[in-house]
């Protein structure tokens, strides 16, 4: 079994046509696995929907919970790309038993052209392939998460040299 | 690098607007995985756009000659799912050192509810990550080539008991 | 009040991944009502799903009498383009108090591209605003019913000379 | 012939993947256009790229001197909605020879769910069909210019009573 957290981030975003701003409603990870025609044993739960740089140390500790306690070891973390890899980093020191997947979106599902579904593709791919460990899942690629930064600039996650 | 080849099957199927029917006219896959983000070392070739139930032995000659002159251990191949496994079949039977992931789609990609972009970014982790050997990468999953196939009644892909 | 009427044709085509070919399921204005936010008076109600290649004259005669059975002077009318210059030709010559705007698509609503939801805003804009008569509306434009035919070559409408 | 000028508003805005912000890079009506297979005489001229609000007593005059210069009594504005009544009072108490529609959209176009294409499509109608004068074109109606408000707690348009 695959437990997916969800926690927020540009991937869940959608556009409040009231305030012209954009804002969480519910997340999509349900209707992507169905349109992924997904035949995963997978368990989605939500544990908040915040942009990554609203998050509090009481909300990365509930990630590190609710990864420990989880019934599996193969575990898939959406999380806004700002302020991924700290919380990627909490969880690396405090869990050494589960391959943990931590993957996000440049550009909200919502929109016709984001990479979400692909990212989710890949994440979900990953959890169940790769050894104990955190991962960032972006861009096709897995990154370890004690050497990797996103580049802000360029809009991209990159390898610490 | 990851070699790509593009084979056809419903994943780059489109809508022909003069006749009503499906028609192949170009790949799609260089959009999807700038639509990705994807940042891996991709080369991609197009060997033939065709419905794999038209598909000659000649057809499944020039895949298994591709694969075999790649210059990589990594492939990923878009197919048709209706013959899928009869192509995955010949290059596990005389490919022994490589990892080729095969994958489709149920629904054209130009369709807004396509599950290919998904399945792409699935097999290019499966690439990365699976030892050698000839997998399908459907539905999230990936399978042996020597124990799954498609049940056409359901449109999926499950394992041979 | 404006009565739409849902007879089939390339709009509401769907992918059918069991068979891999286009068919009905059910229609889509409901939901492309809602997607343009529309404020109209309207009532929806689904004749047939057919391709206008296989409406036999009982289709077309029940068209006719459900648009001299509609309650208001306001129709619009999806039908496959194939045929709709034929069904317009009937309703014309027997109805004379209405104004009957027939559309449909050039590429099904399900897919990315389709020309779908603009040719429905086209449309009820026509229905509130030309006099009584019946048109096809495509392409942005509206065309009088004796004078246009499709050009099956181009996949256009176009004005006959 | 159709003259479009384009300024802005919700419609044409995109996602900018590195600040998470909603910005302007070019407008989407050439596109859209395209899609809707739209074979209208048009012209489209973008005047600028703005969110309503952020425009100045220079902006709506030169919206005002391009429609007045314009060569043709058929004009489409594509605005942003908080202030689009505010440039239709402008441009209908110094223009009586001219339909000109003025239209947006509550969802940028980029978004799946947006209502953009369902009223280009509409707005494009009206402008051949209604007489001279300022309009509004949204949720498939037409507005008077004189007897329209948007109301920004519902985020709809509605007569003036």
């Amino acid at each position: 079994m695959i437990q997916i957290f969800v926690t927020g981030g540009t991937f869940d975003k959608e556009y409040d046509m009231i305030t012209g701003t954009l804002f969480f409603k519910d997340t999509h990870l349900e209707k992507l696995l169905d349109r992924g025609h997904c035949r995963l044993d997978t368990n989605i739960k939500t544990l908040m929907l915040k942009d990554s740089l609203d998050m509090t140390p009481e909300d990365r500790k509930l990630i590190l919970d609710s990864c420990i306690a989880a019934q599996t070891d193969k575990i898939v973390i959406t999380h806004g790309t700002d302020t991924i890899v700290k919380t990627a980093t909490l969880l690396a020191e405090n869990i050494k038993d589960k391959t943990i997947v931590m993957t996000g979106a440049m550009i909200p599902i919502k929109f016709g052209s984001s990479d979400g579904f692909f990212n989710l593709g890949s994440s979900l791919a990953f959890a169940q392939t790769l050894s104990h460990g955190v991962y960032i899942s972006m861009h096709g690629r897995y990154f370890n998460w004690n050497n990797v930064r996103k580049n802000k600039e360029k809009g991209i996650f990159e390898v610490v040299e």
